[in-house]
């Protein structure tokens, strides 16, 4: 396979990333299958044929359907807003696309779980955009707590903080609708819950407290009237993983002044990890049992060593940006598809994020500590 | 009043810091009641003979009575043990001393009301060793967050962790004791919670999860024989303030290669403050509203704007000590006793806070959200 | 002019760098006349043939010549060691190619400026790799400079410290020859100079320092015969600018576990901005005259305001990378093809920068201020 | 010896900070002679009076010499303006005193050099106060670079930058007065040179650049009568140590926005160090040959592994201030006076750092390279 179709569903924030990944995943992974921009859609049609130029997408569609069964695409990237992930990813998957879809992936587990059984169905590799895992040094951070240099996990902390909705004149859009699933919890939480997932494995057990804090906002922009919020500004849950460390996770949307607070701290009998990715390419490692004269957190800067980082740059310090992580993602995606080891995260880790929201959902309302699934 | 006999009881870790900001206070403070250092006490008599010594001290006790009933004495630090505070508080309040105690108070909190009830009774002037409050940018913190400048309160999040316990061999001692409270949450936890409410208020609500994760420790340094740990390590609390906003509180003495990781961020309408004790004279504010081109965090460093850092130096970003926070403790004692306002934190304020840590032990113990107080 | 055909001389670091942007480009500068790779050199035939693959140039060639001749290219880039620039711009002038060099463009001034007089003489668009001048939050810092938003400006300094020279048993390589320049003053100082000139304009006279620390190198990876190093490790210059000002700039390649500590502070009447590379995404502004109660440098993160950054990404604090700093390079050159402005930085202030470097050279061997120019 | 008679001369930011360090060190050296606080002089009786209230001194003067002649006091604090400071010292060492003089020492190198034999002719202990030397961390700095940690130097770089005279509007007072000596680099830049020499030892030649950038001052404060600043507000070294390698040193009382920016990088073929004062309980050592995946500069947070740390809190990242770092230079004066060794830096190590400043002064005026002393 030297090449394959692509379809992109959204010309959004996330249509724009992925586009824009699909243009130079190429170039960093010559390997790999060369994608070919089929065609990509967006219910707003000056938006889809903006985005068809700009990227170079041999055609442009209104309707999502036309692109998920053109048979010239093989692969379908979904960016449009949660609700309708769903139906997007049913129909590519039995149209038998492979299927990169944003997070979180459903309005909650159950429909998650029937986009995993469509996928599987059919075999197709699935993709989900969790993308701060690409980062390469949080590879290393996972893989050296896999490798347990950090010894026995003692303990987790984890904060997806930002402020874009911290303004009470924010007006409500569709991150708001309740039929979406839960606010802060799903869109940035599930960035937070995959992580632990991916550092430590299975959460088995949580107790949370969604809250909103902003009670209404405006129907539109500028807009006088108000309509009540029904999702979280917060959420805050406290977790016990199944390999029996503990754990805090903050999903909040209201975090006045942070734009990109995604970070966690981990530490273990041997050692503790620390990363923000408000720093994105630093990784502050301690190490027990060296000498308290000259120990401290280490400040790793991301470099060649850290696989990928050197096929975008050989020099060390010189930093990845954002898209660079997204373009990261597409190369395991297309690798996957290009019968590569499957290395997601997929419809099914994408499941489990969801049962871990599900969980939260209820421990909040039942005011009391939930299993996940 | 011009003189005042102090007493001290116990020549710890913090014993050491009482007697030397007893040393120190008169020369920052010279308007206040010059401290004569009449006694100190400690049941190891070579140490209770070192710190007179040391300190200055007219002479040294076995017997902490003997400290509290001497009338030479006006008013007891009390450094000993939780486990001792409601003895030693009691008897010194009887005897009609002024009292300044470390934290926590009390292993609980029916324990603290006794403490309370006792000392109001006689009317003597009480003080608990939250000392970082006292650093003038945290006073900064709560006078921006009381006068408005942060809008409406949005979310908190604090942590006290410290990786003093985070090894396995790490013996047996005197914080481990059952009987003495619980474990992180009362030795650190203490410390966030009573900084929660000093800038946000009451906690109304919580729910908890207090883990031990290291199971058993050597009976004593060295020890093959080990004893199985009843407190926990880490404790990580949800809560629900009166004023309606919601946080998160760790408290965690396993946090490997953290020595004093006494955090938080607040966030608001109008602004945010982060701060690290790690980093004690800078204070991190935003300000919401201002011209996206150049808004950001604001490193404050603490200088004589930030009473009363002036007192001890007149140059902004010289940087005051952990030791100095504790002479601008014993000064606000000082100035209570000789008829100035009671800024305490006193032994109510304490109980407040203990009142909190039984709350969230409950709370873990039956797995459920639980009232404070 | 919808397209314009590329050529790129050379596949190492900076060969790569500038392939990746080409075909990075035009998916974020859809206006822009669009790139079409069609050739690319390197005297290593396998190389060129592998660069051709990976970034989809149509064709290769092992001599430069033939890519500067080729009537497809409309503009070349140029990316050979510093050796060599000359002969290939001369060359792609008078082919009349635009020209895209990474610097430093010459050894000397007296090169720089025969390479001036040949592309002015055919009016082509000239372009020097001084990349990072194309950081959003630089040009912000510039823009901030010119408005007189720091004031009178007081003091500079600056410095690009590296330590990948730093192993006395790093060989001997291009960078090392006389022939090409100086040493470290050239590679990195290059950059930290016309920093200085984006953000203060010129350099009327310095003192300078140039310093060998290392005395000899393995002639090539493993040997064990050594060969003297004739140029510098570290070059210090004291300078004074037009404007009055002075500044101290360092250029270091011998820093050890310095990746890229480019940074540098201005400081105004008004004003202060502190920058590194190391963290590329943050501005530091401080402003004279607020209340010193809150007063502080603010760390600004790179967001949608601060153009580009948008066209990459719509969230602030999501970060650039290097490599699109790269591309916001080849998007000005593009655009002052297409007849925008020529926002340079041309080959005549690239010219300038070598006459700095031309006049530290000198000041250093005779001990001796110098003016430059 | 258990008792030593101080003197303090001088009530200002020094003379507090002087009387500060003397009330606390027996509580922290208790070992030690301890201070009796004799006498205090200002030539502002008010001011002497109460800081003799303040601190405890027995007695109070006018006149200085009466404190110097007092046969009670056996060693004097200087800490009036430097202009002063000869006289003072000179007529201390003939009365026999042991001294601490605040930094500059003097004007020049040759009054320097009559105060070093004016002491050295008595065989009084001196003491200046270089007190960023006392830091744990610098001493830790200090002991790796003489072991060989950091393998042979490459490179140094240091800065003592604070924003405290860059209004213009900063009125003129006796720190601009031509007669006391250089201006920032008397006042500031004495302590990067002594920084620099108590790391890497004696700086044999060097180039300066002494800058005016506010060529005229209010005559005082609000006054319109503005009169012409003759010292420098920026001074520009470069220098060659004795040990080979060279290093830039930015003395700068303009650099608007900092408050205490005194840091220094050295590279060493083993490692590097970088510190700055803005956070003095923090050094970053980077150690070459480590695991490229792992290695970064390490934040050493200080405790009691680094003496005298743990004389003053037993407890690892607590973090010292500047009061304490004056403690620790008390202790050092107060060790050698006993019989200890004389540690210092003493009037000969001034005299050295005079030195350095002179030749700087003479290397502005005629632009030339200069040898040291």
């Amino acid at each position: 396979m030297d090449e394959i179709g692509i379809g992109v569903i959204g010309t959004g924030f996330m249509g724009k990333a992925h586009a824009l990944a699909w243009t130079t995943v190429h170039a960093v992974y010559p390997e790999l299958p060369r994608p070919v921009l089929v065609a990509v859609a967006d219910n707003v049609a000056s938006a889809a044929r903006a985005a068809a130029a700009q990227y170079g997408f041999r055609d442009w569609r209104e309707d999502w359907r036309s692109v998920v069964e053109d048979p010239a695409v093989h692969a379908v990237s979904i960016t449009a807003p949660n609700l309708l992930h769903h139906d997007m990813a049913v129909a590519a998957a039995r149209a038998g696309k492979h299927i990169h879809c944003e997070k979180p992936l459903a309005p909650d587990a159950a429909t998650a779980l029937r986009m995993v059984q469509a996928a599987e169905a059919v075999g197709v590799v699935t993709q989900v955009g969790f993308n701060y895992q690409k980062n390469p040094l949080i590879r290393l951070a996972r893989d050296m707590i896999a490798a347990g240099e950090l010894g026995d996990i003692l303990s987790f902390r984890a904060q997806h903080a930002e402020g874009f909705m911290a303004d009470p004149d924010t007006p409500w859009g569709w991150r708001l609708d309740p039929a979406g699933g839960p606010g802060a919890l799903a869109d940035l939480g599930s960035h937070a819950i995959a992580m632990g997932r991916y550092l430590l494995g299975p959460i088995e057990s949580l107790s949370a407290d969604l809250q909103t804090v902003i009670a209404s906002r405006p129907v539109g922009p500028g807009a006088r009237e108000r309509r009540a919020v029904e999702v979280d500004d917060v959420a805050r849950l406290t977790v016990r993983f199944a390999r029996g460390c503990g754990g805090l996770i903050e999903a909040n949307w209201v975090a006045t002044g942070r734009t990109m607070q995604l970070g966690f701290e981990v530490s273990g009998t041997k050692g503790s990890i620390a990363f923000t990715q408000e720093r994105l390419n630093e990784l502050h490692l301690f190490r027990a049992g060296a000498d308290p004269l000259t120990s401290g957190f280490t400040r790793i800067e991301a470099g060649p060593r850290h696989e990928p980082y050197g096929r975008f740059c050989v020099a060390p310090g010189h930093q990845l940006g954002f898209n660079e992580l997204k373009t990261i993602e597409m190369a395991g995606f297309l690798s996957a598809i290009a019968g590569g080891e499957r290395t997601g995260p997929d419809f099914r880790e994408a499941w489990e994020v969801q049962k871990v929201i599900d969980a939260a959902v209820e421990s909040s309302r039942e005011r009391a500590w939930r299993p996940v699934g």
